[in-house]
């Protein structure tokens, strides 16, 4: 562990005068309950910064008691997100010391930086950009363009896909040290579109063709992004080798292995042909996933291998026809539809879900609630909205 | 009151032995507030219904104990709302007979019909249609076209806008019959926009150009509201008189009158120009209310105004700035900006909600709130889904 | 040939005394090319009747002599499309027999009743429907759902996409029978993608991944093209075997067997796994077709065989990164990208364009054009509308 | 006339030698008119710009013998618009000198400084912008926060909206100077929608509720235009006074003025009350005008004001129901829909246009026609695209 990261020492100096959780024991609250986590968001006036605001101003067991931004100094929240305003927050530089837990939706490479000395502090972290989701610190300079400054970190981090790694985030409850690295938004549609497969080793050769609203994009004022471009337009983007690739292709191989596969099992698993493409739409991704299988399977054990990995899942639901993505907006749910094409032999799998939600902010909060041991679906039960 | 609704005797008999609450106190809950009160949905299978169905779900004091639609035998409502599939209710005929409330949308003339028997019997009747808006049964004919079969019952009968009927709403806590006529979606954004002024006897003339999204027309698959049409364009409709117009005179004279002012206290509020318009979009009403003044009037008179009737207010912001009705969307707030404009002397007042919510489905749970005691927010407390 | 189908002897009496043209030479013009061609179209209610209408209107060697529609009895157009009202057309229920071309925009199977009577006298026919499209009749039943009732006009018929049936389109010319089977919105798109690899024997295995605004569905007053439902959403749909995937395959085949090429040469042509989805948009097509070729290519290699299939196309334009369907709108163009992924080892190919352009009308007048011996881009110079 | 506008000293220079128009007469071509216009379009990299480029591209009397952009080098347009990548143009710094006329799209105050020296060469100037639409100089220090540099061309320069102005065009065939200031969007469906009224003297109050798509902003890549902020949205902006008022007032004052009527006899079309609202589409206007008439007036007076301004018009369209901006979509059309409401006694007129072809770039080459002798429609015949 690196010198930066020395989390017991840390720990007795800050955790029994702050009042905060003995980190040792994140779960259980000494009080019986009634205190609430104090949480802090670092990126507060993007896009996945409002949607963390808006679930966990909401959520029972959180006081979010800091919001920090670039050179912002106590500025009212309303005028980043005017649909806050009501709140009554204000964003400022820094968050306050006294955190339980702090949630990151910044730029790659920028929490890289900022993680070691606040995970040794004891705060949980649950950071939403990339830099503690890849396991092999070589993918980073190869998909993001910088070397990773802390790799000794990305052995403790967890990949926060509860569905994926239930047991190992709960696992940080006892651990001095907690780190998750929310998945993608793409990479979650995928993953639980694939998952069942992949334990199966049934992923002979895949397409990915995913659609994203361009919520997923940002919130920067680029030109690609102007209204009068994406409107009553579709196209392709990424073409080539999309970041998320990583992700998906690391995390196949790790659901295979989960279960004893070895990589060759999901031949279609290696060198992922994944290609995104801009909807002219705010919110929401479907994955469509064409797989042939590396053998013949009928459509009873298709859906029975979903049944079985989804049905004590509080927030993916298998479908039983095409989703649409727009009956999954503002909640954390994930529609899966698998089905056997008889005519093709082909298996198509499609995931769909609101990319700000299941596949940014809810699904940061779902982590953090098992980070805590608290209810899994704590603060993210509310429907989607639709129409 | 006619033979059909005579509520004491029915509360007699049904009330006790049914395990309800005593109809004659709404308000009080015998075992302390534990159990909730049980609500059916009539007209379940429409975008309101939809819409009450996703608030009352998370609703604290509520359970949902039956919906009812045209020809539907326990239909799973998935088939009508798939984003509502994951709550496993069902459509049916009728709604159970032993419930506190009954949330009616349908079709104008179709709760006039069923409300007085189930009125009698001591449901609190919350009416999302207009049967119970009008206070002149002579309005019915000629805004609506038909003859109210009980005319009776609209002197009982209350608007539901609780920031202008509170006390009224609050009164049917201890009524043997409840009735509320919840507003319509323009009404409510408009009369919210242009209350402070009609009190103030302060509306010389008036236009009110409203914007609304799709969903304000219903669900039904009408040639006009194909994608094809509505999408990349605006169109005004309703042409020489909408029938929202009603509500919009009717209830600027009572906020008028509430306070003593005679109706030529403001000659706009008469024979009012409203024309609405439909966006290519979802959701969202936008009211544009442009009031040549009786006097003249300062800015900050303006704005004084409109704090003073709004600040206490849970769900009306006044803003400082054009609001959009994005920053509405999924919940029960009304943005009000008030503005005075130097150059040509007229006052400008933008009401920005929700039309499904603050225009409909919320707006009527806030009222339901109120009939039975229940802290007025309760249930309608989430924040605005933005982007 | 049938009884309904004996051309030589309806053109002797027709022909001359009509003034048109004489049937065994529709490309040369007795007058020297200032009469100008009479057509109707058939079915002018519709999304691809107005397109026609629209492009037809302003086509310089055309005038319109009739539209009809199902019932209609001298209806003015603007009462189905206000856009062209200004034309001042109407719509009848029947054509003048006087006409040298008839355009069909028809639901399946309508147009294979009517057009043996139409074509035995002479007329061109340019059908926009499936009816003509397949050369197996037993493909109709099997993905219509209806027998064709003229399976003999099957051989007659010409597929109408001029960049691969030019030569049978010319032929037309001096046929006394003259069927064009116009291509499908999807087909083109695709076709015009795979065509080159299709030749070259490179489809080892292929996955065309569709999107589709929702023109392409007609003007049906559906449930699910509700804007409430379109918007802010996407799906997929006719999953399992949507109807386009005969006209995929059947193509591909065709195309490589024109170059001397075997069925078995393409092996991903056959079984092709097509899923199209509907996005929140009303026009414009992108086929994203996914394609890991039988043998390593370069990427040079690749560009070769697009710039020389299409540098001389008037309409395909092979461009250099992945293109919008906005950039088409409009427009009879259709912008075809490829690409050679060198780390998945696959080719990209991606098609876009205005689906009912160059996915139906436009594509129809072009084979119109070729037909009569026109330059084949009469009445389609128009640029895309961007943005 | 300024040092730098001494027109005939240039013409005689330039023009003999040139192969241009004799300066003194555009409207009549030596060669008998097979000699195409030479026009430049300077800001061509905008909104404006490209559709300048698609309508010019299709004149049949115009070459586009140059296109300028700030810091543009020979730039390929494609890359600016791909939709117009197939004509192959490209963009640099400058125009050619020996051209016919000039459009120029560009911001306010950039157009003052290049026309004089353009102009005495004897180009014929079209301008977009706002530098030559206002009369009195005083106007643009209080609209656009810059003093007019030239303000003896203001008397010189055409208002160039051809319905109100056509023989003032006209007069430019032989005029030594020819400047037309093109009007703005939201004037031209405006004042097209009330001229009728203000020659008749009937506009005794007025209220502008006008709603405009995004492409009316420009292309720059602003906060508030990101698709994410504008889709599924309205609201209003430019509260308290947006520039476009200087133009209505300025416009209606000169109609009414024209047929004899003092400022007086119109008392709304002072201190105009015009709010313009985004809509979240690219293209379209709708100017909803609330008029209370200065006396009464039957529906069949109204009606006929409209029918004799406008029947003879190629481009104004009166319509019996409220239009929709979809209806004039890539065309110049103006759809315009007078009404009397006989319950509130007002009159509702609405215009509805595309705000790049009649509001932009389609008027200003309706302008350019007349100004050069043209058919005053030439290159401008195309039908709207819809849907």
């Amino acid at each position: 562990m690196s010198a930066g990261l020395e989390p017991p020492a840390v720990i007795e100096a800050d955790g029994p005068s702050s009042g905060l959780l003995p980190r040792s024991r994140r779960g259980v609250q000494p009080d019986g309950g009634a205190r609430k986590l104090r949480v802090g968001i670092i990126g507060a006036t993007g896009y996945v910064g409002s949607e963390l605001i808006r679930l966990l101003s909401r959520h029972p067991n959180v006081d979010i008691v800091g919001l920090a931004g670039r050179d912002r100094h106590d500025d009212p929240i309303g005028g980043f997100h005017p649909h806050l305003a009501s709140t009554g927050m204000t964003v400022g530089t820094e968050l306050p010391d006294d955190i339980d837990a702090a949630f990151l939706a910044l730029p790659h490479g920028a929490a890289a930086a900022l993680v070691p000395e606040m995970a040794a502090r004891g705060v949980a972290i649950i950071d939403l950009g990339p830099d503690f989701r890849l396991r092999d610190a070589a993918d980073y300079p190869r998909w993001y363009g910088f070397q990773h400054p802390h790799p000794e970190l990305l052995d403790i981090a967890v990949y926060g896909l509860p569905e994926l790694h239930r047991d190992e985030l709960r696992a940080l409850i006892d651990a001095p040290v907690a780190i998750v690295g929310s998945p993608g938004c793409y990479p979650t549609a995928t993953l639980l579109a694939l998952a069942p497969l992949a334990r199966a080793g049934l992923i002979g050769d895949l397409v990915v063709d995913a659609k994203s609203g361009v919520s997923g994009a940002g919130r920067d004022a680029k030109p690609e992004m102007h209204f009068g471009e994406v409107d009553e337009s579709v196209r392709a983007y990424g073409i080539g080798g999309h970041r998320h690739v990583a992700e998906i292709e690391q995390e196949l191989a790790v659901t295979a292995s989960s279960v004893g596969l070895d990589p060759g099992a999901n031949p279609g698993a290696i060198g992922v042909d994944f290609v995104p493409h801009l909807m002219p739409m705010v919110r929401g991704i479907l994955s469509t996933n064409h797989v042939r299988p590396t053998r013949p399977i009928s459509a009873d054990e298709l859906a029975a291998l979903y049944h079985e990995a989804y049905d004590d899942e509080p927030f993916v639901h298998v479908v039983a026809s095409a989703p649409a993505t727009k009956h999954t907006t503002g909640s954390n749910h994930v529609l899966v539809f698998p089905y056997l094409d008889e005519r093709t032999g082909r298996i198509l799998v499609i995931g769909a879900e609101d990319n700000l939600v299941k596949g940014a902010a809810g699904q940061a909060i779902q982590a953090f609630n098992i980070v805590h041991g608290l209810p899994e679906t704590a603060g993210l039960q509310q429907l989607p909205l639709a129409p």
